[in-house]
C-alpha cells in the first residue's frame, strides 16, 4: 500500500499514537493511545506531519490496518501486521521480558534470565520483526528522508536500514536506561553485539540522560571497539495536554473526591505503572517506617498510590502486583483506625484522577531503582497547586534536571527514604515555595517540540 | 594476653585455620577448618610462622580462646571474642547477607536489598567488629610488622590500622569479585565510601583477577577521587594437600563407590558449596536440555553434583537449596529409568568423595554467575586421571589462567551450556589429552607459598 503523500519524515515505534476498538455495531473506533512515548512524540509528529509506523497490536488494530486506515486522530499512520505468536515472542519474551530487565537491572541473576531453546526462538522472532519494520520503512520513505526509530523493541532497525537505505538520515532513541558493559555480558555474546551494532548503525543514538549515553558508549567501545555517535535530550511533558486534562470537569470531580477522602491530612502521592523498576514495595516500607518512627504522623498523613496494571502477560508482573497488594494490606492492617486508612492503593488507571492527585500532593514520591527519565517527576511540579515537595531517586534520569530542588530518596535504603519523607513533610513553607518554583521552572524549560527538534537535528546518514 | 613470641607478620581473617569442638568428655579438640581461604593461606602462614588472628565462632572456639590456646595444628593463633548477637549482625547481615551479594551481583533489585533500621544497626556492628579486629592487631604486632588482612568481612580494618599504627605494612586481599561503580551505588552512600576508603587505606589491595582490581580502581576513582594501590595474584591450589587426600584410603574407597555407581557411563561432575553465585540451577537445566537434544546420551551419562550446604542461617540459601533439590527431583523424574539415575545430588560434604570425583570426571562443570577465582577449576585438572574436559564460565576469575584450554560455558545461556557439555563429551581423545596437559600445566604453575609471597611483597605502609 502506498503511503498517503510524500514521506520526508517518519517516526517508528512499536506502539503507535492510535489504537482501535470495535463499537457495539462492530465498527472501528480510533482512540489516542496512552504511554509516555506518545505523549512526548505527539506534538512534534503532528507539527511536522510525519508518518508514524507502528505494530498493529489488537485485533481491531489489525482490522483497521487491513481496511487501509491511513489517518487517525490527526496522525498519518501505517501499521505493520505481525502474527500474534511472533508478536508475543518479539514483544513479551525479548523486548519486555529480556531487554527491559537488562537495561533496568531487574534480573534475579541466580535464577533469571535463562536463555533456553524457546528464548532463542523468540530472539529469531525479534530479529524478524525488526527486519520487517526496516523493510517497510525502506519501502515507503522518500529519498534522503529522516527516520526516527524508538526504543528497545526496535534496536536492530537502524542496522537494517543502514544496509537497505544508506541515503536515510536516522536516529535511534533509547527511552530506557542503558546497561553497563558488565551487564550486557549477561546476554549471549552475539545477541549483545547485534543490539549494540544495530543501535550504533543509526546516524545518532539519543538518550534522556548523560549517564545512559555514557554507558552505551562504554558498551560500544568495549564490544565493537569503536564509539557511536550519541546525543542527550531529555523528553519534556506536554504542558498543553496536561492543562487540558487538569481543566476538565472529570479532573475537578476527582479533586473533590480526593479532598473529601484526604480531608485535612497531609498527602503523599505516587503515580506509576505497576512496574518492578518503579520500586513500589520499598516506597510502602518507607512509609511504614515513617509511621513507626514518627508516632505524631499516625492518622495525619495519607499515602495515595495511583498505580495501574502493566504487562500482565509476564509472570514477574503478576507476582509483583500481588506483592504490592499484600504489602499494602499488611501495612494498613497494622496502622489503620476507624477513621483513617494509611495507604490508598488505586489500580484503576484513571488519568483525570492521577492528574488531580498531582495537583493536590504535599509530597510526590518518585523512587525508581533505575529509570530512563521519569516524566511524572516533571509533570508533578508543573501541575501541583500546594508547593508540594518532590522526593526523587537519583537513579531516575530526571534527577539531572530536578535533583537540585528535590529531596533525595535512596531507592534501596528505606530508613533513608523514611527520613526523606519526614523532611519533606517538615519542610518550612518558605522553602517549599522556593523549591516548588524552581522545580516548575526546571520542568517547563523545554517543550516536547524542542525535544523532537533535537532528534531531527541529530539525524544523520549511517557512518556519518 | 600477650602473643606467643614476637609478631613480625600477622594474618587476619574472619575464619581461622582451626576450629574447636568438644569431645565426649567435654574436652576441647582442635581440627583444621575448611574453606578455600585456609587452604590457600595455610602453607605460607606455616612457613613464615605468622600469627593468625580470627573470630572465635563456635562456643567451643570461645572456650578455647578463654582457655588461652595460642597454638593449634601447627599454627600460632589468636582469637577475638565477639558477642553472638553482634557476630550475627556483622557476619550474616552485613558480610554474607549484603557485601557478598553486592560483589557477586546476586540481588533481586526490585525486592532486595532493603536497608532498614535493623540493617543500619547491623552496619554499626560490622564497624564495631572491624574496629575491634584492628585494635587487637595494633596491640599485638611488633613495630613495622606486616599485616595481611583478608576479605569482605574485614573491609574497614586497614583504614583503622592506618590511623592506629601507620608504621605497619599492610595488604587487604579481596577474595571475592569486586562490584562496579554503578553497583556500589546500591549501598547507602556513606557505607560504600567507608568500604572503599577502608580498603584503599591498605598499603596495597590484592585481587585474584585483573578485572576485579580494575572494578575496584574504577570505584575508588569514582567515589574517592583517587586511585588505590592494587595488585593481582591468583591463589593456587595446595598440591601437597590434594595429593595427600587423593592418596588416602578414604579416597580410594570413594573412587570404588563412584566406579560402581557410574559404571561405563560418562561422568559430568560439579563440586561446589550450595551457593547462589555457583549457578547450580542452570547447570541442571543445561543437562536436562542435553538429554532432550541428544537422545543417544540418555542412559549413557551421569551428572554427579557434590554440593554441600552453606550459610543456612540466611533465608536465601535455604530457599536456593530447596530449588536445587526440587529441580534435580523433577529432572530425575523426567528421565530416570530402572537402571539409570541421571543426576546424583550429594550434599554430604564428604571431602575424600569430592576428590575422588575430581579424579574421575569426564567433564567438570564450573559455571558460576560471578566468582572471584574458583579453586575447584584448578584442583580438578590437577587431580583428574581421565583427561577430563573443563567446562568453565568466563565469569570465574580462574578463566584468565585456564580459559584457553577450557570449553566456554555461558552462565546464563542454558542452550549454550548444553551445547558446551555436548562438545566436551564429543571431544576427540587427542584433543582431550592435549587440553588436559595444558590445564594441568596452567593449574600447577604457581604454589600457595608463591601467592603468599606476592602478598608479602605487596605489603606497604599506608599511603605509600
Amino acid at each position: 500500500m502506498a503511503p498517503n503523500g510524500p514521506v520526508g519524515l517518519a517516526v517508528v515505534s512499536n506502539r503507535g499514537p492510535v489504537s482501535f476498538r470495535y463499537d457495539r455495531a462492530g465498527g472501528l473506533v480510533a482512540r489516542r493511545a496512552g504511554g509516555g512515548m506518545v505523549a512526548a512524540l505527539g506534538p512534534g509528529v503532528r507539527r511536522h506531519g510525519a508518518l508514524w509506523l507502528s505494530a498493529a497490536i489488537s485485533d481491531a488494530d489489525r482490522d483497521a490496518a487491513l481496511a487501509g486506515v491511513v489517518e487517525a486522530e490527526g496522525y498519518r499512520v501505517r501499521w505493520l501486521l505481525i502474527d500474534a505468536a511472533e508478536y508475543r515472542m518479539y514483544y513479551d519474551v525479548i523486548a519486555n521480558g529480556s531487554l527491559w530487565f537488562l537495561h533496568h537491572g531487574l534480573w534475579d541473576l541466580p535464577r533469571r534470565p535463562r536463555f533456553d531453546r524457546r528464548w532463542w526462538e523468540a530472539w529469531e522472532a525479534y530479529r524478524a520483526v525488526n527486519r520487517r519494520f526496516a523493510a517497510v520503512v525502506a519501502d515507503v520513505v522518500d529519498d534522503g528522508a529522516t527516520v526516527l526509530v524508538h526504543d528497545y523493541h526496535l534496536a536492530l532497525v537502524c542496522g537494517e536500514l543502514a544496509a537497505l537505505r544508506p541515503d536515510l538520515r536516522t536516529t535511534a532513541f533509547v527511552h530506557t536506561p542503558f546497561c553497563t558493559p558488565e551487564e550486557i555480558g549477561i546476554l549471549p555474546r552475539d545477541v549483545g553485539t547485534s543490539i549494540l551494532a544495530g543501535l550504533a548503525s543509526a546516524g545518532a543514538c539519543g538518550f534522556h540522560a548523560v549517564r545512559w549515553a555514557t554507558a552505551f558508549q562504554a558498551c560500544c567501545e568495549d564490544r565493537l571497539g569503536r564509539p557511536a555517535n550519541t546525543f542527550v535530550s531529555p523528553a519534556a511533558p506536554d504542558r498543553a495536554d496536561l492543562a487540558r486534562v487538569a481543566g476538565s470537569t472529570a479532573c475537578a470531580a476527582e479533586l473533590r473526591w480526593l479532598d473529601q477522602t484526604v480531608g485535612d491530612r497531609r498527602l503523599i502521592v505516587r503515580v506509576d505503572r505497576i512496574e518492578l523498576s518503579k520500586n513500589l514495595l520499598r516506597g510502602f516500607h518507607a512509609f511504614d517506617d515513617l509511621l513507626e518512627a514518627r508516632p505524631a504522623l499516625r492518622g495525619e498523613v495519607v499515602f495515595a498510590a495511583f498505580v495501574y496494571p502493566s504487562r500482565e502477560g509476564l509472570a514477574e508482573y503478576l507476582a509483583y502486583r500481588q506483592e504490592v497488594e499484600s504489602t499494602v494490606r499488611r501495612i494498613n492492617q497494622k496502622w489503620a483506625t476507624a477513621t483513617w486508612t494509611p495507604i490508598i492503593l488505586d489500580t484503576s488507571d484513571n488519568h483525570p484522577r492521577s492528574v488531580a492527585a498531582l495537583r493536590r500532593y504535599d509530597v510526590l514520591l518518585v523512587n525508581p531503582v533505575r529509570d530512563g527519565l521519569n516524566l511524572v517527576a516533571k509533570e508533578g511540579p508543573l501541575l501541583n497547586e500546594r508547593n508540594g515537595v518532590l522526593a526523587l531517586s537519583p537513579w531516575a534520569g530526571a534527577w539531572d534536571e530536578l535533583g537540585r530542588n528535590a529531596i533525595e530518596v535512596h531507592p534501596f535504603d528505606v530508613a533513608d527514604a523514611s527520613d526523606a519523607l519526614a523532611s519533606a513533610l517538615d519542610m518550612p513553607a518558605a522553602e517549599r515555595a522556593e523549591r516548588a518554583i524552581a522545580l516548575k521552572d526546571a520542568a517547563s524549560r523545554r517543550r516536547p517540540t524542542e525535544w523532537f527538534d533535537d532528534l531531527l537535528a541529530a539525524a544523520r546518514p549511517p557512518g556519518w
